[in-house]
Formats: structure tokens, C-alpha cells, sequence
């Protein structure tokens, strides 16, 4: 009666059944496009990377997993995440383990459950179900296996078949990770991102991080103007190391050109820690459209993720910092938001800009409608919350029928989590090919089309929305 | 395992089909009523009517296909959209004709590749699918169908079972085609509909409005009270030639009382060209209640069509004018806003206010718990982006637990695109039956309720709701 | 084809429907807990309660009944409501019970149907449907079974297997009902809900609203200081008397602090019928917090209603006065609005804050989000409008992934129509089971994990959740 696991995430009936797992064949060992993420470079930068124990490994920097611990009572310092004062927290990984076993049945029906069974299973070859007295079998498993070669980064890269995969980068890093991996004699393809939100959101310490990108740039960083002309360096130095694209995080998708005299004006008092919030939030609007002019003349792809209320916690963010589990989204407006940008850009076919968003509201209502007709614009996949089997399924439901999917920009995995790149990848695989299932069964589209769709979704959109045929 | 053709827009699960089937046999063969859409009258008023080719057909005159070939690149210049200022457009229909086939892989999943795919099957009798390799036969076989009398409107209009059509028509307009109707010895029912946004709605433009107002109802339109004597006298033609309805479209759904003085004043500075954004988002607001008031007088059913911030796109606008498929939704809000019109009419029997809007959010937040209370209010079908399978679904899905079925007023096609009105009412019936048949299988209404229910969706209330049982 | 009763709510599809089957074997029988909602507790406190006619029980207090009729056209008035100015109203109950079943096609596919469906076939033992036919012949068998000892309320109580049922009383309560109650020798364990928006929303009357609550408090509430004090003697008093919970409803979920200074001007404003809408707005935002500071403090579980417009129909309320099926949800925003409150106790052990609203779109994007982190905050059951097969589907689907299930409250029927209890919990079994049964056939949850977690959605969530395992 159960669904078994080669079926998962597809329905039951046995006609649409049937028909995604057909879909599911073509494309399930195609190799994985990861345009945009979190990985750490360091991990595949290193010959030999250590891995530290498995709470090192899947707990600890995985705020999904201890947000929702956190939502249960359990401290953050119970499960061994640093305190920024240096505080005691918990050092016995085999204890915080089990305790993330004995409540593991907070996670039942969560995407984080889901990646997880399948990463132990697929990677680590670990059936058993995480609970209490599985805990300490699994965790000697998995620090067997985390000491393997095997098990290496770059040998997992290969396992996975990563085509190719963007770390996300500050605007004033200087690449060090991915100018070791370009001298490696390793020739898995890892490319920068370039992020600029700390040098273009003003927010405390906005002054240092000029600072170090007039460091970086080797630009005396001194006004609006010298400021664009070393972000432009930025970027240059960016592509050359490979990158195809920039990402921006906003409140809001607020955009609006400030004159040359407001922005400088505004760029002057947030050097003196002077700038208002209605300034920063000027600027940045003035900015993303400043940054999609350059997009325009270096061709580099723009992202932007809009919506996230950032540290809603402010205990949580004084003890611990930033990306804790604590971050919540917005109701967001696109349609006039984004128009003042679209006014300039919209139609010019050398932009390609990706959103993200966590207000499905505007799926339906404006996202879809400004991709189905703006030439620039293009979806990107659900994003966090609902980077899961029913918020996969909410996104095609809302989208499809007004922007088509070839204005969207296929899937991207977004995560810090190395090893669950694979099983992220497999959702959205999954859940397209049952999603294309119904469409055929239903007679809404017919099967050639779908054979065409499917592999579009899993592997040629991502490919040819980040410019990553080169 | 893939739907056969007289199963599309069914369940795959066989009970559940096996109803739908059952509910659809008894709807699919009734007369069609469309009591709002877009249609020219001349296409009905001519006694021979010379369609052009199909690019004229189906191309040209339709939004939706050209907004999705806009949003790949594709310059409306190349699909023969003529341009404001007369400049070169492509002229070679048979070449358009190939562009759109090329890319009609964009419309997979899209409601426009339903209904045109059963408007080349079920009116024109090509089974062929659009491809690059077909684009020429099938432009063949259009072409020829064009050109015979039984392609003619007013035989469609017989073959589809029209019982009633109202078209759209600007409170200044003459009726001279619904006149030509009248006086032509063919019997099909054309009405007209009352819809006065020129006249009401201040942009630029609005004095000019005004002079054709005074000119057709013979009333010197000089200050505000002599304007309600215009549009009243004008409601009154309207329903002489046979209208039973207004329709009215505003950004949003804001009412709001001015006193008579405040009316006379924004009405004067509008005249003069000096009223503010806010004098006529003031003005909008009070002339819908206005409006509701002579609605109550002479019973003409009142529709409003909220949401849609039009002409998002102005180079296009500048380019080639307006309905560009450039309108963009954006989010609505009718509690507070409709309250003033409702506090004086809400309970009043002798109107009928129609709402459609374009933020889903609202139908199970808002309009299903306003409908479900007020007497005058009806709930409008799904708009638009949303008149498609699984926007009439969620529509369904939203609405009726709240708001039953009978606060509803059925379907209306809202086309302008002529040969889509059978496509679009047999998806609109298909989609209720699937819709009905699930609620049959799950217990939620018996079948008896359920073959009440769908003739009601299919027909009944639409007749009802716009008063055209006469 | 049509889906049998056993197995009314369930998916057509035969592996889904056999799981929720087991699922529900489990839980159909369970006693009830009923932390939230109406009921008179008149009806229990009373030795022989006499219901009146079938109208009296089932039509004349049910809003959700009479609000679907009054859209229609019907007047409150033929339904025997009765109006505040003592005018005329049917008396005929026969004759109202037949109005109703005359337009009782109005609420096919709405779940006042369902319950009122299970209402009459499992408590009073009628078959038939609610047809103009059949309507005396059910207002006989109805009006015969109301006089039966064994539909007297305490053996309905027995018989619906009721562990525990909440009313709700306002703060000035005396709680007389209640203590007839706990000095009977009936053991229905019947606790109170301490409801004070009357003494903490300022509205008109709210000076004589304090005056009460000085007077039951027996504290002379002359300011803010006392009327705090007034507040924690009631909670103290509501504690004694049973009560594990408060309840708070406002339109919106604005909390904010004021300094004590203006508290008290607010206070002493109100005091003097002087307090302006803004002053309303803040100390209802103020007092929320206070009352989240008084339950850290006497572990009351606190409750809040967001997002209802009541009232909306100003003739009515004029004629009928409040909850007469005129209240419309609004857009409600949680992120930023409860931040204040959840920075002081949103990560307090001892605060539960659970969270009722009535715009669904905040659960995706909100609520569950804040739910998935903060200790403090669990989900209400789905509320009102949306109490309802599809609605609460919707709800699994936008909450479980981002919050668990352990985050939320579990059910709560939420009634003022008694004899609607079982039907009420039982839909919400039947969906929970079918949900969870979807999610075993498509193999994301095993059957394992399933079996636990039908129980905590069907009983012990909501038992755990408001502090009645005691």
C-alpha cells in the first residue's frame, strides 16, 4: 500500500504514476547544475579536507535543523552552536546527537527529514531511521565514514556529478579558495558569485566595508563615483575568476533612481555612520538598478532574493550572530517595486534577471505575469521554505500557466549543506516529473512535450539561465 | 496511460473520472451564454466578413500569444502588431505565422495552447499539432477554411450555440453596429454592455471624453450634475438596445462618497486638465457608488473588474499603444474598500454588483465571505491569468465552502478572440465537472446535488445573474 | 463510484483511501477535547435543559446558517431572529424550519452542510436530506427527540465522549454558571476561557465595561495601576474556577509597549469616552503584551483571534446587534507586528501564545515560519471560514513542511452549536488522516511515524497544548 522509495514524492494513482516515473528515467542521472548556493570553497579548495565529526558535518551549520529544535525548547548552546562571547556550549557531539535523534519526529513531514533520510541512505549507505535508539549506530557509522577518502569533497563532487557549482562570495573577497582551485591540478568547475549586499545595503560597519573594498580594489574608495568604478573592478576581477552571476538580498524589491547628487550625498553620510533607514533603503533600490545597468554591459546574470526579515530574534542574533534559524519572511510587492528598474532594463535582451521570493502570493498575481511578459525577467525556483515536495508543487501550480517554464530558471539547491546536494536535486526532479505527470494524464499537455519539459526543468534551464554553456 | 481527448482537464483516478464524465455529458451540449467579453460587433453586424489571414485570426488581435513571444525576445514588429506611429511592422503573414510556430513550445502548459489547439481541432478540423514542421500546412488549411461561408461569424455563432453575446462598448459609443444587428434580418442575440472607465476614470484625454459625451446623449455636459444627467441618459440607450449590464475597471476597488460640491470641483479641475492622481483615485471611488446608485434605479447589473495596473511597460505603450499584454496584476483589497458602496447597496435587491479581480488572495480572505453575506454581491469567474484549469480549480476551491455556488455568477469567456469562446466555455465545464466529481467521490455533495450544481455552473447562473432570461 | 459515508472525506484514490482508513480506526473513538469555544455553559449548569424548538437549536444561534440565507435575500427577520428593538419576527417555527430547507441548496459543498448532515444522522438518528419535502417531517422526529432525557445536554456531553469542554467568559464574569457546575454532582469537567477584549479593547461602553470589573474584582480600578492589579485578580479567580487559558481577538496583530505614562493617559482618556482610534489601536497592542507578561507569570495559555472586520453591515448590527454572520476577514501581517511582544517572550518556557487567524496567506509566509522557531508560538487549527474540509487540507499543506505538526495546537471545534461538536472534530479527524495518508502513499512519512501523529493531531496535541493533561 506504502509508496517505495524509488516511487517517492509521486502520487498515487497509478496512471500518473506511471508517467512520472517514465519522466523521472530521462533525467534522474543527469548531471546536477548548482548555479547558486552556500557551499563553503574551502571544502573543495582543500587536497585534504577534514570534516570534524557528524554534528560538524550535518548539525551545526544547518540552521533548518536546529530552528526547529530551537522552536521545541532545546537552547542553541545544548546543541554546540559558538556563542559569539566564547560562552560554554556543548562539546560532546555523541551527546548533542542523540539529542537531535530523540527529537527527530519534530522534522516528520519537513523537507530538512526528507534530504536527510536520503543523504544518509544514498551517501552514507546508513538505512536505519534516525531516533533515540538508532542514534549512537548511526553517528559511529557516519564518523567511520567521514575519515574514507571516498568520502572527500571532491570525490563526492564527482559521486554527485556536479557539472558545475557557484559558491556565493563578499564583493570584497579576493578569491583566494577559487584561485587555489584554479592552480589544483582538480578540474571540478566551481565558480564565484558575486555578492555585494555589504558594500551596497548600509548598515552598521558600512564604512570598514568600503574600506576594504577600496583595499581590495585598489581604489580610493572616496565618493559615489570612485564607489561605482570600484564595484565595476569588482566585478570584472569576478568574471575573470570565472563567475556568471551576481546575487542581491533586499526586504523588499523596492527599486528607484536617486540623481547622482542624492546618491552621493547619501553615500557620504552612511561613510559617517550618518545615513537614516529611509537613506539605506533609497539606496539600495538606487543600487539594484545601478547594478543591473552593469549587468547590462558585463552580461553577468543579476539575482536578487527578496522578503527574508533578517535576525528577528534579537537575543539570538546577540548571542549567537547572524543565520540562526531566525530569519522570517514578508509580505513583498513586485508589480510597482520593480517597474522603475523594468522602465530602464526590462526589455533589453542582454539582462537576465532571476527572482526569488517567499510570498507565494506574488506568484500568481506578479511574478508571473511580469516573466510571462518582460524579456529580462525569469523565476527562480521556490526558495527555502518552500524548497520542498508541496512548495514545488504550489510554484508550478501558480506559474506555469501564465509564464510557461521557459521564462523560469530551472532549480538551484541554495545550500550550505555539501551532502545534500544530491537529495535537493532529487525533489525537485521528483516532484517536476510527477507535476508533468498530471499535466499528461490530465491532457493538458501531451507526452512528447513533456519529455522535452522535464529535462528542460532538471538540467537545460539552469544551464542556459546562468550562462553556463561556456 | 495518457488521457484520451474526450477526458481532458479529467482526474486521472477512474471514480473520479467516471463521474466527471457522467456530470460533463450532461452540460457540454448546451447553449453557450456570454455575457462579457470583448468581441468587435462588426464581426456579427457585416453580412459577409472577411476574416484576413490567420494571423489576422489568431495572432494579431490576441494579447496573451504575443505577450509570451514578447517575453522570449521576439519583437511584437516581427508578429505584425502595428505600430502607433505607422513604422515598419512585418508584413508576411505566412513568415509570422512560422515565428509562432517555432516557439510554441513556450505555450506548453498555458490555457492559450488549450484553446487554440481545440479551436484548430473542433472549428477548423486540423488535428495537427503547431509545430515548425506544420506551421505552413496548417497556415494552409486556415486559410482556405477563412474563405467559406461556413466560417463566417454568424454561422460560427449558430455552430457554437450562442444564446446570448454581449460585447463591450464605451458609454459614448453610438451602437451603430448593434443598431446594423437590429436591423438585419439575422436573429442571433447581441447586446451591448455600458462600460463608462473613459468618461469616468480622469487620465489624460478626459475633457475630450466629456465633449463626446455632451455630443452623443445631446446634454451640455458643463459641470457635474448635467454629467449625471449624461451618463443616466446614456444608460438609458444603452438598455433600449438591449443591455442588461455595466462593466467598470479601477486599479483598485476603493469607494468612497464626495459631497456634491467636492464632486463638482475634482469633475471642473479635470476638465481643465489639473486634477491631481489623487482627485481622480477620489473621483473613480465615488462615481462607482454613482454608479451602483443608477444601477439600483435601472436594474442594469453592475460588474467591476479590479487589480490590473495597466500599460506596466512604457516603451511598448509609446510603441504600439494599449492591451499590449503589458498589464500586470497587483494585490487588491475589498473589505474596507467596498464597505462605503455596500453600507447603502450591499443589502438592496434590486442590485447585482459583479466582482472579478486578479488577486487570488482575496477570494477566500475577502470576496467568498463578502458574497456569502451581502445580498447584492456575486462573485465573478476567474479572471484572466486565472481562467485556466487550475486557476478555475483553486477558484473552486477558495470560494465555495464560504460563499457556496449561488453566490456565484457562473462563467463568462471575456474574449476577444472570437473563435476561443466554445474552447473557453467547454474548459470552463470540463474543469466543474472535475471539480464536482471530486466532491461527489469524497462524500462532500451526492450526485443528485452534483447534476443540479453543474447545469447551474454551466448555464443557469450565468443567465440569472445577468438578468437574461428576458 | 460515489464515495460510501464511512468513508466520507477521504481520497477517491484506493491506496490513499485504505491508509486513512487505518489512520482513522485509530483516533474515530477517542474522547474529545475542546480547549476553544461557545458553548453556553447554561446548558450544563442546568439539571433539565429545555432546547426549544429545532429552531431555536439549530438556526436561530448558528450566524454561519442565517449569514448564507440573508444572501440570498432573505430576512433575518423571517428567520426569527430576534431584533434589538423588540419589532416583529417570525414566530412560525414550522414555517422557518421550512424556509430553510426551502433554500437549503444554497449550502451544497459548504461544511455547515456536512455538520449539519452528521448532526441529524448520528445524534438524532434522521437519514433523510434536508429538502422542502422533507422539511416537517425532520421538524417532527427533531422536535419529538428534543424532549428525550437522552438529549438532554450532560448526556450529550457523555455520549459525544467529551474530556474536557472550554466555554469562553468575559474577564467580568462571575463565573456563576460554573459553579453551579463544580457544586453539582455532574462530573463533566466544564472549565472557563478568560476572554477580557470588553475591558481591554476600547470601544464605546468601555467605562462602564471597568466599572464592572471593579465591581467583580472588588478592586477600585481609578487607574492604570489598578486596573492591571483587577485584571491579575480576575486571571487569578478564572484559575481557581478551572481555567487553563485566556483569549484575546483584535484586528490586528499589532503589539507595541507603551511607557507607563501613556498607558495611563490612554486609560484615563478612554475612561472619559475621549480615547481616539489610534489610542484604541496602541493599548490593545500595549495590553497583549501585558497579557503575554501575566500568563509568563500564572502559565495561562493565551490565545489570540486575528484579522476580523466585524460588524460590517451597519444595518444590521443597528436591527441585530454583534455576530450576526457580518464579520469579514481582513490581509493580517504577524512578522513585524508581533515582534515586540516576541522579543520580550517569544523564547519563554512558560509562555504558550497560540495563534488563530483569517488570512491563509500568513501561513506559508508567517506563521509557520514563526511557529518553526519561536518556543513560545504554536498555530491555532484552521479558523472559521476555514473549519472546513479544504481549508484545513490547505492548512497541512502550508504549514507542516516549515512548522511540524509539534507546533501546532492541535483542534479545537470552536462552537457555539452544541450538538455540531462531534461532526466538528470528526471532519478534522478524517482530513488529518487523509492528509497523513497522502503523505505515506507518495513516501514522505512512513506509516510508523503516521500512527503517532493521527493521535497528536486527534487528541493530544490539542490536550498538551492548552495545559489539560492535569
Amino acid at each position: 500500500m506504502a509508496q517505495t522509495r524509488d516511487d517517492r514524492y509521486f502520487a498515487s494513482d497509478p496512471s500518473q504514476r506511471q508517467m512520472a516515473r517514465t519522466l523521472y528515467a530521462q533525467v534522474k542521472d543527469l548531471p546536477l547544475i548548482c548555479p547558486h548556493g552556500h557551499v563553503d570553497p574551502r571544502l573543495l579548495s582543500a587536497e585534504h579536507y577534514n570534516w570534524g565529526s557528524p554534528v560538524d558535518l550535518l548539525i551545526i551549520p544547518d540552521h533548518y535543523v536546529f530552528r526547529m529544535l530551537y522552536s521545541q525548547g532545546i537552547h542553541l548552546e545544548d546543541l554546540g552552536i559558538p556563542r559569539r562571547d566564547g560562552g560554554a556550549t556543548e562539546k560532546d557531539h555523541r551527546k548533542i546527537w542523540q539529542t537531535v535523534c530523540d527529537h527527530w519526529y519534530l522534522f516528520r513531514g519537513t523537507p530538512t527529514s526528507l534530504w536527510l533520510r536520503d543523504e544518509l541512505r544514498d551517501i552514507f549507505g546508513i538505512e536505519q531511521k534516525m531516533t533515540s535508539a538508532n542514534a549512537q549506530t548511526i553517528y559511529d557509522a557516519l564518523a567511520e565514514r567521514l575519515q574514507q577518502p571516498a568520502f572527500q569533497p571532491r570525490r563526492l563532487f564527482e559521486r554527485f556529478k556536479i557539472e558545475v557549482l557557484a559558491t556565493t562570495d563578499a564583493a570584497t573577497s579576493r578569491l583566494e579558495e577559487h584561485q587555489k582551485l584554479r592552480d589544483s591540478d582538480w578540474h571540478g568547475r566551481v565558480i564565484p558569485t558575486f555578492r555585494p549586499d555589504a558594500v551596497v545595503n548600509i548598515q552598521p560597519g558600512f564604512a570598514e566595508q568600503i574600506r576594504l573594498l577600496s583595499e581590495v580594489s585598489e581604489i580610493d574608495v572616496s565618493d559615489y563615483r570612485t564607489y561605482l568604478t570600484a564595484l565595476e573592478q569588482r566585478r570584472r576581477f569576478f568574471r575573470e575568476m570565472g563567475a556568471t552571476a551576481t546575487d542581491h538580498a533586499a526586504l523588499s524589491a523596492y527599486t528607484g533612481r536617486l540623481s547622482a547628487h542624492e546618491a552621493e550625498a547619501i553615500f557620504q553620510r552612511a561613510m559617517k555612520d550618518g545615513a537614516s533607514a529611509e537613506d539605506a533603503r533609497r539606496f539600495t533600490g538606487h543600487m539594484l538598478i545601478e547594478m543591473a545597468r552593469m549587468s547590462v554591459e558585463d552580461g553577468l546574470v543579476m539575482q536578487i532574493h527578496i522578503g527574508s526579515s533578517r535576525d528577528h530574534n534579537p537575543d539570538l542574533l546577540a548571542r549567537f550572530g547572524r543565520d540562526m534559524g531566525a530569519d522570517i519572511p514578508t509580505a513583498s510587492e513586485f508589480t510597482h517595486n520593480l517597474k522603475p528598474l523594468l522602465d530602464l532594463f526590462g526589455s533589453d535582451p542582454r539582462l537576465s534577471l532571476i527572482v526569488f521570493n517567499l510570498d507565494e502570493t506574488t506568484y500568481s498575481r506578479e511574478l508571473a505575469p511580469l516573466a510571462g511578459h518582460y524579456p529580462a525577467l525569469r523565476l527562480g525556483p521556490p526558495w527555502w521554505f518552500f524548497d520542498s515536495v508541496l512548495g514545488m508543487r504550489r510554484y508550478f501550480d501558480t506559474t506555469v500557466e501564465t509564464a510557461g517554464i521557459y521564462n523560469t530558471a530551472g532549480f538551484n539547491d541554495d545550500t550550505r549543506a555539501y551532502p545534500s546536494i544530491p537529495a535537493r536535486h532529487d525533489v525537485w526532479r521528483r516532484v517536476s516529473s510527477d507535476w508533468l505527470a498530471r499535466q499528461v494524464v490530465e491532457g493538458i499537455i501531451d507526452e512528447e512535450d513533456a519529455n522535452e519539459m522535464i529535462v528542460d526543468l532538471a538540467y537545460r534551464l539552469a544551464k542556459q539561465s546562468y550562462k553556463l554553456e561556456g
